[in-house]
């Protein structure tokens, strides 16, 4: 994605002269029309526009300031799109199921963030990724875009576990390693829910929900040439039973064979009794201007005692012809199977348990 | 309205050195004291401070990749303004009555799109301006303005058959003729409602609405010189019955006289056996840096049978006085008449059935 | 605050070449880490990411043209921004109670405005800062910003008698004397509520609220040197009792003596019987590149008759280290006191009647 500095002759109205500060804005408008289809005896077809099939659509500003010896502060603020009919995405404010907020304003829900960098690494404060996403995001040939290409969102909606802070938290603060350590990184994250002390769960015993949507997690990863490999795990408390994240994830970039670059994932997931395991291989191949994209993955609920272990496999195929670094058209096809009870589906189609969905998309990405 | 480049260095930051590729920060904020009144036993008055009565208030981002070979990427995010209070237009997200979203924030109703343009005219993906709104827009010497002197507003009300797709429609793909066809220029567009398949309106027979909020309408025109004339049509497709809008519009200049314009259209709509029937002439009429500029518009809504047909009357004068090109203060005077039990009025007042209203405003705008 | 121009190169665009011409992104993220405690047998306690505890975080583009002659048209349009969660903050749409709008949404609540100035002075169209409010703002060390440190918002919490023009009016015109008056400066401000003429408030006996949200207000200063003084007033009507706010500021600032800067503050409000007093006392001290501030702040609600005076008193100390002009990390405590049946405590916790409430914050502030 291109950033433009929205103002380079800022530069100079900036005391310190051999500053490189700047403001930018930036984003993405992706759009593509979607055919989506369930089977069995309950179900339906949808054709759409849908938005974010390739890269998720946003608009943000981001801007840095030098304060000399290393040291900068940074601002970012970032909002998602919905492209298809000028919406945004929301947030949510406290990290728990009741703060959902959002229908429809530009709201800087992607991130919001002020940052104090350096050598020491830097220090991040706002709404911002949390360290359990980034391998579910990296380590996907596909992302996490909005498309059907995408795995994380057909499986936390399966089990069941997504919590708030499945993507980013608010209330944050963070803390980033500085990229000079030899190729290993590492995030640590301490995102509050904001309750006051006294708040508690109505009922015959009222349950306190004091640390409800505090939020730790973190995240440590080596990066050596073609080589990549992450860990990741978090926590969110609720008085109903906290919900934990771990997953691991690689990837091997064969410079040789054309750049082939694969990768795969295994995540775990846990609240009280129940848990969920998923699992993902994929690659990307450099093709000419373009490139080819695949990905199997597989996520399983697990109630825990005897009850049934609804199970989702999926298979994606993407095509990407770049029409600039900025600029693409793009095709997708994916099929989803359900067994045990699952009756997951593509594009908010209805399919009936057991049965499976398909669907394909073609689409226009424009970054800026 | 002039458009700024966020950006002009950005330019040499991008790959492909002669591309005029550019990102633009744009908008118009346009506010005037504004008096209505209504007249008759049950009707009300009222001073307000309004948006948009000269160019609707509005903040936008564009941008334009030059890919070579006369092909270019595009964006469009334009969100609408009220400036009188700080808050937004909303936006349609499924071309629905129940799909209206929108309750202040910045949301990027006014148009939403990522486009592929080329000698071959433009691919246009997302929420766009339907091809049947533009008659009414452009041979209206008011426009569409948010003011008193526009009338398409009170028209839409008069009769009921406005549609969430009168003047955008959300999910849209687009076509444009390129503009090298020696004056003709044309617009396709299907947009879609986005319903499931097995949608249905609950009842006692439930009808399906699977195709609820799908639009098909296109323009042509031809444009030589001082002439221009365009005929436009479209259809949203509703279970309880569609919608179809069909106008013609055309306007000529005389140089020689000052460079007088003058303009005419003609408009029908039709909700199964309610139709709706109107007219307009009008004129600008340039002296000095300034403008006079004057409409009357009629319109009556035929509920069909031996029903009543409520009839409304407008005319509108109005001057401009141009403090640049992109600063303006402005002056307009409007008569409603109502007859036949119409009892619209203007600026959100009351009159009773078959009284007039009237209303004056003083503003001042200013474009960037 | 730095503002940075979107486009320096966008003046050569304007016509008229000498014009100096401008549109200007600018904002400011403000986040720190704060605990609050209240006492006393039902209080509570909380750790929040709090924003705009030093400065408040906002995004904003504003622009000028100059139209020569020393006459300007300008656009300001300014939305407030909670980035511990990405929200924005919101506006009131017609001067009244139920004119709250936003949930979340970039509104330009802040400050929504196009302007006409030049010798005369400037003409103002808009939602903007009433002058009643000023005084408030610029005669306190920790201005009104969201942290601990800030008075107002806990004293109109207090007295019950905050209205919707506290801080901001919606559909205003302003008119602000030019700064060539030798120090005198001034503003007067009629803002409209807007409610049709024939506007009820229900009951056995309808009270018309045709008037409801109109507010009218002026404001006087003289500025010389380090001397600053002024005083304001102002009215919104309601049927219910019109809500009156008048306040007297002043600051000296002793360049002998390391730019100490000393100021006060005497306002009063009231609504029908009901009064409410208060004073404020405060310094700025710069030291080296940071600056040390503290206020002691006394409010008291009289509600008239022999009932109860609740009474608050506030002293709050802090200290911002300024990493530059734009850059800065602070911390601030706050003691906060309450008497006669008073319960306000600091930062949105819980505490007893005449019981205390005390804070401290750390955090970071990043303008651009």
């Amino acid at each position: 994605m291109k950033r433009f500095s929205v103002a380079a002759a800022a530069c100079a109205a900036v005391s310190g002269a051999g500053a490189q500060s700047s403001v930018t804005l930036f984003g993405v408008v992706d759009a593509a029309v979607t055919y989506t289809t369930g089977s069995g005896p309950v179900s339906s077809s949808k054709w759409q526009l849908t938005n974010s099939a390739n890269t998720f659509s946003r608009l943000g500003f981001r801007g840095t300031e030098d304060l000399g010896g290393g040291v900068a502060a940074s601002f970012w603020l970032e909002s998602g799109l919905q492209n298809d009919t000028g919406t945004s995405f929301g947030t949510n404010i406290n990290n728990q199921r009741n703060g959902n907020v959002g229908d429809g304003g530009l709201i800087y829900g992607r991130r919001s963030t002020v940052s104090l960098s350096g050598p020491f690494g830097e220090v991040r404060l706002g709404r911002d990724y949390t360290p359990t996403f980034w391998n579910t995001a990296l380590f996907d040939p596909f992302g996490t875009g909005g498309g059907i290409g995408a795995n994380q969102i057909y499986f936390t909606s399966l089990s069941g576990l997504s919590a708030p802070t499945g993507t980013r938290a608010s209330n944050s603060v963070g803390y980033f390693l500085p990229p000079t350590l030899g190729g290993f990184y590492g995030q640590l994250m301490v995102a509050l829910g904001e309750n006051p002390s006294n708040a508690v769960l109505p009922g015959p015993v009222p349950l306190s929900i004091e640390d409800d949507g505090d939020y730790t997690g973190m995240r440590v990863g080596y990066l050596n040439g073609p080589f990549n490999v992450a860990l990741s795990t978090g926590r969110t408390k609720y008085a109903v039973g906290d919900l934990r994240v771990t997953n691991l994830g690689a990837s091997y970039t064969f410079t040789a064979f054309m750049g082939l670059r694969v990768m795969g994932e295994y995540y775990t997931d846990s609240l009280g009794e129940v848990d969920g395991k998923g699992a993902l291989l994929g690659f990307n191949l450099p093709v000419g201007t373009g490139e080819i994209k695949a990905s199997y993955a597989w996520y399983r609920r697990e109630p825990g005692f005897d009850l049934p272990r609804p199970t989702v496999g999926k298979f994606a195929l993407g095509y990407v012809y770049n029409l600039s670094k900025r600029s693409a058209v793009y095709a997708t096809a994916a099929w989803l199977t359900n067994s045990d009870g699952a009756a997951q589906a593509l594009g908010g189609v209805l399919t009936s348990p057991d049965h499976g969905s398909r669907g394909t998309e073609f689409g226009l990405r424009h970054a800026f």
